[in-house]
C-alpha cells in the first residue's frame, strides 16, 4: 500500500459520494464515529428548520402540523431496516440506559419464575449498572450475574431469565455471534436482549433472522444523531401484544390527550414511550438517517473492512509496540480497531493534537472507529503514518498529553 | 379599559424589553406558553452554535472543550434560583415523568415502613401514571391513593410515605399553598414532592422556605426550553448525602469514565443522572434561561396578574357564556386563565385560526397561558376582543373546527 494507491481506491470508491453528506472539519481525520458520529449536513439544516420554523413560527401547533407527536415512531421505523427489524417493532426514545431498564423489566416480566440477568464481564458499564439497579429495585431475589465471554454458553442455566449482551465490545471491538448466542439462550428457556450500540449503522444487523427477543441501541454513534441523541428499543413481534414496561409516562398511554386518570398502555412499541419526546434532538437524528439513503449496509461493511485492514496493516508496520486487541477475522469483530499500549492516553492526546481523532478507554486502549460514510482510504493511510511518527518520535511523551481530562 | 389604555400600560411596562428576547411570529398572540414556551432568540443562536461549531467542528472533543459533560449540572444551577433552591440541589435531566420516577423511588426509600403515595384526583395524568407504575413495579403493597384536593390534609395518614402534588393544576390553574401543604405532610411524617410544571418560571417559587423535600419541573413550558426540553429535579440538601435512585445509568456514576464494573452513585444530585444527556436540547434550555437575566420573578408575577385581570375582565364582559374555572384570588392560582364551555374545542380552533393561540383540555376547557416576558397588555385586550367576536358570531360553529386533531 502507498498513499497513491489509497487515493486510487478512493477514486473508485462507490461510497465516496457519502462523505459530502457530512461536515468534516478541515485538518481532521475523524476516527471516533463509534463514540460520536460526525455532523450530517442534513441534520444541521433540519435542526434550524425545527427550531426556527417549527418551534419559532409553528409554536404549539407543530405537534400536529409538523407531526412532532409521531416523530419517535417515524424515526424508529427508519432505524428498523438498519437492524433487520420488521415495521412497527422499533421506537426511538430516551437514552440507551433507560431503554435497557424498560426492556429488562419486560424480560423479567416474561420469565417471572427466573431471577437472573446474565451478562458478560466487561460489558459496557451502563448495561451492568442498569441491570443491577433494576435487580436491586425489584427486591425479589433478582440478580445480575456476569461471566467471561467464553463461559457464556454454559452459564445460561435454567434460572436465567434474560441474557444481556452488547454485540460488539466497546473496548476490544470483538463481536458476538448473534444468531448462535440467541439460539443458546433460547435453548435454555432464556430471552435474548442485544445492545447494538456499536452495531447499528456500522454493518448489517439482522435481529429478525437471529430471532432476537429484545434490543436497544444508540443514536449518536454510527447513526450520527448528535451528542446525546435519542436511543432506540426493539421488541420482537411476538411480544408486542400486551407489551408493558414500568416507566408508565403519559406518552406511552393509548390516548395521551384523553388525560384519563388510569394508565392504559399504547399498542405495541408505543408502550415504550415515557415523557414528552426531545423534538430538537429527535429531528437531528431523523435527518441524520438520510445519510444512509441509497447506501447498503453490506457496502458500508465491505468498505469498513477494507479501511480496517489497510489501517491495521500500516499501523502494525509503523508502530509494532502497539498491540492489536481487536480480532483480525472480520466475522469476529465490529468495525473499530483497538490497540493496547501503557501510554495509550498520552498517545491519543498527541494524535488529537495532530487532528487524528480517536479515543482512549481505560486502562490502556487506543480506539479507532472506522466509519466508511465519511472516511477515505487515504485518511486511514495518513492516520497510520501519523501514528508511526508519534510513536517513533515519542511525541506523546509530554506532560500536557498525560493530564487526563474530565471526559476521556 | 380600552385598547389605548392597554397600549399606555405597555409603554411604561418595565418588562416590555423582554419581548425582544423572543421570536414571536407576526399575526400571533401566543397564549400557550404554559404548554410550549415561545422561542427565545438566544436559544436559536445557541443551537446553531452547538450543532455547527461544537458538534460539527469540535466533534468528540466538545465533551471537554465545550464542557458538555457538566452542562446538565450548569443548567440545574441556573434553574435553582428560579425555584428557591440552594446551589447544588437541582439537576437538569431526562423528562418530568422520568424525574418523578426517580424521586418517588427516593421518597419510598426514605420511608420504607410506609406504602402509600398520596396525590390529588385530577393531578396531571403522567404523575399518576408514573406513581402507579412504580407502585406496581415494587410489588410490596405500595399504592397510589388519590383524593379530592379539599380532602388532602385529612388524607395524610400515617401510612403515607410521600405526598405528590402539582402546585398549579393544569386544567383549572388553581394553586396549592406549598408551605401549608408541606407542613401538613411533614406533621404526619410524610415527605412532600412538588411538581412545578406550571410554576417554574411563571412566578417566584421558594422550595427552601416551604421546606419541600423533593421537586420536579418542566423545561419547555414557562422556562421556554423548546419542545421536549430536558426537565429538572430538586432534592433538599438534607437528602443529598448518600442519594440513590434506581435508574443507575453510567452518567450518574461517581466516575463514569473509569468504566468500573460496579455502580457507585455520584455525589448529591449527580446521582440523578442516567444516560448521555441530550446536548442539543440542553443547550437550547440553557440559552432560553437567558430570558430571565435581570428580570425578577416577582415582577413577572406582578405583570402576569395585571395581564390576567385585564384579560379575564374583558373576556367576561364580551363572552359571558364562558365560565371562569380559575380562582380569581391571585394567591390561589398560577398565571393561566381557564374557562369552561361545552364547545371549548371548536372555540379554541376558531381562535387559533385567527392567530390567538391557547389550548384545549378535556373535557370542556379553554386554557390561556399568561407569560409576561413576551405578552403585552394590548395582546390581552386584542385576544379578549377576538374571543368576544368568535362567541358573538358563533364563528366556532364550523365542521372543520370540531374535528379533533391528534394532539389537542
Amino acid at each position: 500500500m502507498t498513499l497513491a494507491r489509497a487515493q486510487e481506491l478512493d477514486a473508485v470508491d462507490p461510497l465516496a459520494h457519502a462523505r459530502e453528506r457530512f461536515a468534516i472539519p478541515a485538518g481532521v481525520i475523524y476516527l471516533d464515529g463509534n463514540s460520536l458520529g460526525a455532523l450530517p449536513r442534513a441534520a444541521a439544516t433540519r435542526v434550524r428548520q425545527t427550531v426556527e420554523r417549527e418551534w419559532g413560527d409553528g409554536l404549539i401547533r407543530s405537534w400536529n402540523t409538523a407531526d412532532w407527536i409521531d416523530l419517535p415512531r417515524r424515526v424508529g421505523e427508519r432505524i428498523a431496516p438498519l437492524v433487520g427489524a420488521a415495521p412497527g417493532t422499533v421506537m426511538a426514545a430516551d437514552t440507551t440506559s433507560l431503554n435497557l431498564f424498560k426492556l429488562l423489566a419486560v424480560a423479567l416480566g416474561l420469565r417471572p419464575e427466573r431471577r437472573v440477568i446474565l451478562s458478560e464481564e466487561g460489558n459496557f458499564p451502563t448495561d451492568l449498572y442498569i441491570a443491577s439497579g433494576l435487580a436491586a429495585m425489584l427486591g425479589q431475589g433478582h440478580e445480575l450475574r456476569t461471566v467471561p465471554a467464553e463461559s457464556l454458553a454454559e452459564a445460561v442455566t435454567d434460572d436465567v431469565a434474560v441474557v444481556l449482551l452488547t454485540e460488539v465490545n466497546y473496548r476490544t471491538g470483538a463481536r458476538h455471534d448473534m444468531k448462535a448466542m440467541t439460539a443458546t439462550a433460547h435453548a435454555a428457556g432464556a430471552l435474548m436482549l442485544w445492545d447494538l450500540a456499536h452495531s447499528a449503522g456500522a454493518f448489517p444487523v439482522d435481529l429478525a433472522s437471529a430471532d432476537a427477543d429484545l434490543a436497544i441501541g444508540c443514536g449518536y454513534k454510527y447513526l450520527n444523531g448528535g451528542p446525546g441523541a435519542p436511543a432506540f428499543a426493539y421488541v420482537a413481534p411476538r411480544f408486542l401484544t400486551g407489551l408493558r414496561q414500568p416507566l408508565t409516562g403519559w406518552m406511552g398511554h393509548a390516548r395521551p390527550f384523553a388525560f384519563a386518570p388510569e394508565y392504559e398502555p399504547g399498542q405495541g412499541v408505543d408502550a415504550l414511550r415515557v415523557g414528552t419526546p426531545p423534538i430538537i434532538g429527535m429531528s437531528a437524528l431523523d435527518a441524520a438517517l438520510d445519510a444512509f439513503d441509497g447506501v447498503a449496509l453490506a457496502d458500508i461493511r465491505r468498505k469498513a473492512d477494507a479501511l480496517w485492514e489497510l489501517f491495521v496493516a500500516e499501523v502494525e508496520a509503523r508502530a509494532p509496540e502497539l498491540r492489536l486487541l481487536t480480532p483480525r477475522d472480520a466475522g469476529a469483530r465490529g468495525t473499530q480497531a483497538s490497540f493496547a499500549h501503557p501510554e495509550a492516553y498520552a498517545i491519543m492526546q498527541a494524535l488529537i493534537a495532530r487532528g487524528i481523532i480517536g479515543d482512549y478507554r481505560e486502562p490502556d486502549i487506543l480506539r479507532f472507529g472506522v466509519t466508511p460514510l465519511y472516511l477515505r482510504h487515504a485518511d486511514m493511510w495518513n492516520a497510520a503514518v501519523a501514528i508511526g511518527e508519534v510513536m517513533a518520535g515519542r511525541e506523546w511523551d509530554r506532560p500536557e498529553f498525560k493530564r487526563k481530562a474530565k471526559v476521556v
